[in-house]
């Protein structure tokens, strides 16, 4: 999620390719791996939805239940028919994509940039014998290395943020579904009419140039041909998420030190506090959005 | 939903009491009952979510998902424990009340304006051995015979766009609440940033003066003492909603036509296809909203 590599440098992101590499190098080391594997979801690495009260959900289980729920809104729009073929973008240790190929019987390529991430997802689809359904990729979504018209849909969870050129991110997007196609992405956000100035410290810490908002996915996606469906922004899911993972740094930290440097986790603490507070503040926000390629709802 | 009386006359609505009239004399009308009762979705008359392709689905069952949907985003905050005391606002013939209560074995009061749709939902109530566990109440949310701090959790479903003087809706809503009671609602509304002059037509034929937005609900909640913890905007919702409604109406003219009157099958006609235009042009979409009484996220 946050750009910054374990010794909490700062990273510029003012490319397409600068943001492929601190993405990379953000996930793609074992601090990292080992902290968002052990404590961060397991498979899942995207924010959950949470049951309050908070202290008796957990993680793992909020991690599960938000691949469900927007498993169902996809499901509405009726593309998950089995043998479909889906795209999953930014797609982490895979945990999604056995999800919606178990559930509903169709085929998923996962792109990914952190080869560690994708060596993992790999290993795991063949403990599930899932292998023949799910097809792993080094790539990142501002160059997909996919012909035209390829997907009945896309799937991304909190990937996007990473992109320096989001406009780039949906053109690719509505080059790869087929007509009647249907995207459904999560991301953290900043609430529409949120300034960049008045989240500066929030960015710095974070090590992003700016961020996405509702109203800018839907004008990208407006401009590259994709309809939005329906829009969700859930600010308390931000705040307990991030409120969950500190905690749970909190009480494991013994734990934690063997496995993640004592930088690491300051600096893991740090921006967590900051997601927290943009949260509350109601500055930042996390949701989703569903966008079909076509000409009307 | 929409504030017309059976022979189509304009209804003014410059006041709490002329609001409260108005819909009352939507609902309270033999037309409109049998229309709800036997074409919208039975019990419950609010907007539907659909499972695509929309020709395949029905608008009964569509009725039900939303309820079901609505339910757990309320379950997530924690408010629906057994014996937890809610507050359904506009509860029309009462589906979404007997709902709650057979799933989380919540008490529910219903409260409504119109005498005919009251009758009806006592009459289920008893039927369904529930009439212990909800009251039915005629009156307004404008002003909520209640208690200050009395309820758990505030349920309403399409009926605040009905109010002319929604801050005052707000303000009834967040006194009868309990402190960290949730607010549950859905409403027809503008989409943000949409200036009322842009939908003139569509609120002349729908005889109301204006609109709220999930911007507004927002705002309105924060002058009140409520915390916006979530927001779902479903613009595909409305328009598939509508459609379908205006499908059944086209497709059952000969049936409808024994207990509608030709022009209210008119106006309904008209009305829908307002709506139907409306969502396709980005000017207004279906919705909802949580909110806490609390004093952050």
């Amino acid at each position: 999620m946050r750009v910054e590599n374990s010794n909490g440098e700062t990273l510029k992101d003012t490319s397409s390719k600068a943001a492929k590499d601190n993405a990379e190098i953000y996930y793609d080391n074992d601090d990292s791996d080992r902290f968002y594997f052990h404590v961060w979801g397991g498979e899942d690495i995207h924010v959950g939805l949470y049951k309050e009260p908070l202290a008796q959900d957990e993680i793992r289980e909020a991690s599960l239940r938000t691949d469900e729920w927007l498993a169902g809104e996809l499901a509405l729009t009726g593309v998950l028919q089995p043998q479909a073929k889906g795209l999953d973008l930014g797609s982490g240790y895979g945990g999604a994509a056995r999800f919606l190929v178990r559930k509903f019987g169709v085929f998923i390529d996962c792109l990914n940039i952190a080869p560690i991430q994708n060596k993992r997802n790999e290993e795991y689809n063949v403990q599930a014998g899932l292998a023949d359904k799910i097809t792993v990729r080094y790539g990142s979504f501002q160059d997909i290395p996919c012909e035209d018209n390829s997907y009945d849909f896309i799937w991304s969870q909190d990937a996007f943020l990473h992109s320096p050129d989001k406009l780039r991110v949906f053109q690719e997007c509505s080059r790869v579904l087929k007509p009647g196609g249907v995207m459904a992405m999560t991301d953290p956000m900043k609430e529409d009419g949120i300034d960049k100035s008045s989240i500066q410290p929030i960015l710095e810490r974070i090590k992003l140039h700016d961020m996405g908002s509702l109203v800018l996915y839907r004008s990208l996606a407006k401009e590259c041909g994709l309809v939005t469906l329906r829009t969700f922004s859930r600010p308390d899911s931000l705040v307990h998420h991030y409120s969950k993972v500190k905690a749970e740094l909190v009480k494991r930290s013994d734990e934690i030190a063997s496995f993640c440097s004592p930088q690491f986790q300051e600096n893991m603490k740090r921006g967590l506090d900051h997601w927290i507070e943009g949260g509350r503040a109601g500055k930042l926000t996390w949701g989703g959005m569903l966008f079909r390629k076509a000409d009307k709802l």
